[in-house]
């Protein structure tokens, strides 16, 4: 480790997983730019949710100074809880996101164990060698910055999520000044939002969701609306109910986190709205279906979110008419649309017309934003940060377009220390990364090997043998018995079941007779035996489980 | 069943899972018109394929005259091999449709049993109260057709999976004048594709996309060129062979559907490709990279597909090289974007420049297209087919804004009996329908309760507990043994494992305690008390299994 040089720590957030978590090093102080999680991949069988590899802080945890925040969505906060148990260290964000990080962090009961500090745009938080710079951004939750962070050898600038909003529904658009301003003093490094990278032109600004969003409420005046979208995205909410205000309906908020967030927005003034226009769902049948709007989540399809419980008629208050209008206020992310397409079928099957689409617009930048940032920053090395390879590759060649030359383009993965002086960007190593599971109450204790049998399982199911032997010998005490669960065949009744029985029963003559005792020799027979019959008989490859107790003289 | 009535039956084709399979039934005839299969939904664990339930065309085989093919897609003809094994009756259909179903057929050893008849455009199948005419239409693949069903009571104009390009690259365009004249002479009812039924407009010549593709051989000519696509698009694949003759490259095709469905074609003259310009992939060192074009399956980032593995590093003789460019010409299907991306970004970080969504067009009719064909075909009766619900309702309101009154548009449901007269079509009744899961040899032995075991296990994995009491007593002669697999804990001595054992031991004594002896009963005390143990500690929910053998005195 080379004193006076910056590193720069990607340790989550560059690949298709994307949680979000960025160390930023020089000598001993280490800060750390957000701590996201995500959610499973659909090989992570059985997976709750999935944080970053924090091992190279928790070595270092003498060093960190502290968690520098940029929003409040749950790749970029999520892991917060499962990480500060591991090293504690405070916590700097804006006033939504620290909100929706104390509501976190009381469920699991740590919020007394946390240093935390609210900080406002154009505040400058010292820690240690580093300071930080809060800038205001735009994005698809209120509260969103892009961080100025100085060292001792430049200024990084790290956009966090955003978008260029030049009429935002809440607070002021995003402060390409300050951008211009760092630009003009020297930016060493920048570190941008990818994930839009790919897409040509700009991203709709926020306030065009409102107009379409009024066109539906006037067009349907007649018909209950249901409008699914993100429960973080604070300012698309202001907007149904700026819309449902005008229209003359009553607001029913409905799923866990909608209720949660939307009445901390409201708590905290980041949302406006009448008196007498929120209303419970318990209280939804005493206004007619055309007065009322259902505000929900459940807009990628998740299974047990509301809309999918409505649209499954396993709501306990709420289910579908025919008439009904059901407004997604959001896309598919990659990966959902088959869940998203199945509950609009449910629901258009229950006679509910669904409007899917129209009513959203993206929370990230497209490549004209992306290349203004460029432009105002004039960095000397170029990071592209959040996304999967194809759109850092994609940020790479605006990068290059706009004159960032080639080698200073710096595509990074997960794990690589990039060191940095005034002058040199190279990465110099790699740290532990990667994706620790959560799975229930256990952290980390599911790995690879747990998958792999769950895939099996998934796969073609397990069978079991069991049987007792006389202690130190190989004669049958009791048993065999043949049993199975997720496999093709499932009642030990079943003919085929008795022939698996049968193919044991043969290699335990053959064990008698070589007068085999070793119980590992003994289960690796059986083993083999019986998934040679069942690939021969059906060409399926269950996972095989002899299992052998002894019986004590 | 009244006689005089003709009666449709979709037995799939109108769900998520869309294997298309539609019956139409007169008195004692009955037709089939095609026989798909479908891949597994990601609830479907460890199946590896899905076919139609066709248990009544199976009860009433004696009725069935014949099953006539509208075009070769796996989801219109996968399942014959299947489904004829239950009955025999002879298949219509077109050249490249019949020599696809051959190969299915051999592949099965059962090309001698099936009796084939191939048709052409303007042929008239008859079959007993039947007569189908094929059509010409324009798709994905080669070859389609519309069916005209002449029935006593009326014609059925089923369009099969169609677009209208005026501009094919093969065979002349659909046969408009065709649907005009059966129009003039009166159509029943007309069953239409609706896949793109949401999309406005017309879908883009096939023919479009050779252009992009010369562009994309012209802008790249100093580099190896790989294109994904699907391998029964022929015409697409002829495309790609254009461009690779005038820019002067030999094509390696890759991938088993790919060699055998384009070899297939070749054969036959619908693929035209001079002399010396196809190579074997195990000369593809002999030429340089800027000289070849590999043509490859896996465009919908299939795991075992031949592009998958060139971009995991995991196919014998092509690996990706910086400067390789690959193609996608295709379109992810909902539920496939995921494992796309997850190609894209191998294919990526391996260095190679990567063209997505640009080459390729759709096969199926748009808004206006379907439109047209309303148009032209003046229905009574609109039956809207080929799609999910949300598809079918798209169409439906086609139907309703050119014309077709409100009452006669039939959204129907897979498994419903319509019955249709000159002047009246009702729903009368519902036959058997479904999904029957492939999984390996076995057809239809998977059922739901194997599939409920299988998410368990891929979700929380399993723990067995293992005893042999004395016969009829409920005294241990040996174990208990607890395991486990897929469980959070794996090791037998894990000190979780160790508490788990406790719990057993402890709930036996209670067994002993009160004299338990049922078996039975022994099971549900050591299953309660067990996982109760394991929610209670780390909030999780295993498959638990006990099992119990007897010691012979």
């Amino acid at each position: 480790m080379n004193k006076g040089k910056l590193r720069i720590i990607p340790l989550g957030g560059l690949d298709q997983i994307g949680m979000n978590i960025t160390a930023f090093e020089y000598d001993n102080d280490i800060i750390v730019v957000d701590c996201g999680l995500s959610f499973p991949e659909d090989d992570m069988l059985g997976i709750d949710l999935v944080i970053p590899d924090t091992t190279y802080l928790e070595d270092n945890a003498e060093n960190v100074r502290g968690l520098v925040i940029t929003h409040g969505h749950e790749d970029h906060i999520g892991a917060l809880p499962y990480v500060l148990q591991k090293f504690k260290t405070p916590i700097y964000a804006t006033k939504l996101t620290m909100a929706l990080i104390e509501g976190k962090l009381s469920e699991h009961g740590m919020l007394d164990d946390v240093q935390r500090q609210v900080v406002s745009v154009g505040d400058v938080v010292r820690l240690g060698s580093f300071s930080v710079e809060y800038i205001r951004t735009n994005h698809s939750i209120t509260d969103a910055c892009a961080l100025a962070i100085k060292s001792p050898v430049g200024v990084v600038v790290h956009t966090g999520d955003f978008k260029v909003d030049y009429t935002p529904v809440f607070g002021d658009p995003i402060d390409l000044a300050r951008f211009a301003e760092l630009g003009s003093q020297g930016v060493l490094a920048l570190l941008c939002d990818s994930t839009n990278a790919e897409r040509p032109g700009f991203t709709n600004s926020e306030k065009t969701v409102g107009q379409t969003l009024d066109n539906i409420f006037s067009d349907n005046a007649d018909k209950r609306i249901i409008v699914a979208t993100f429960s973080s995205n604070v300012d698309r909410v202001q907007q149904i109910i700026n819309s449902a205000e005008r229209y003359g309906r009553k607001v029913i908020l409905e799923g866990r986190s909608m209720v949660n967030i939307i009445r901390t927005a409201i708590d905290i003034g980041y949302i406006k709205i009448s008196d007498g226009i929120l209303t419970d769902i318990s209280k939804i049948k005493d206004y007619p279906d055309e007065k009322t709007v259902i505000i929900t989540t459940g807009s990628q399809g998740e299974s047990m979110a509301a809309l999918s419980r409505i649209a499954a008629n396993m709501h306990r208050t709420v289910s579908i008419k025919p008439g009904d209008l059901v407004v997604f206020s959001s896309n598919p992310i990659p990966g959902n649309e088959k869940a998203v397409f199945k509950v609009i079928n449910e629901l258009s099957l229950k006679g509910a017309e669904v409007i899917f689409q129209d009513a959203h617009v993206s929370g990230h930048a497209c490549q004209e934003e992306i290349k203004l940032i460029y432009t105002l920053t004039k960095p000397k090395f170029a990071i592209p940060v959040h996304g999967e390879h194809r759109h850092l590759m994609a940020q790479r060649s605006l990068a290059i377009e706009v004159g960032i030359p080639k080698e200073n383009v710096l595509i990074l993965s997960n794990g690589q220390v990039l060191e940095l002086d005034e002058n040199s960007a190279k990465v110099v190593g790699e740290v532990a990364n990667g994706a620790v599971f959560v799975d229930g109450l256990g952290v980390g204790d599911v790995g690879n090997v747990v998958l792999r049998d769950r895939q099996r399982l998934a796969d073609d199911g397990i069978v079991i043998v069991c049987l007792t032997l006389e202690e130190g010998t190989n004669i049958v005490a009791a048993g065999p018995m043949v049993m199975s669960r997720g496999f093709v065949y499932i009642k030990e009744s079943d003919e085929f079941m008795e022939e698996a029985r049968e193919v044991v029963l043969t290699a335990l003559e053959k064990i008698s007779d070589k007068n085999i005792t070793s119980r590992n020799k003994i289960r690796d027979i059986i083993k083999d035996a019986l998934s040679g019959f069942i690939w021969r008989r059906i060409k399926r490859n269950p996972m095989i489980l002899p299992i052998i107790m002894e019986l004590e003289e």
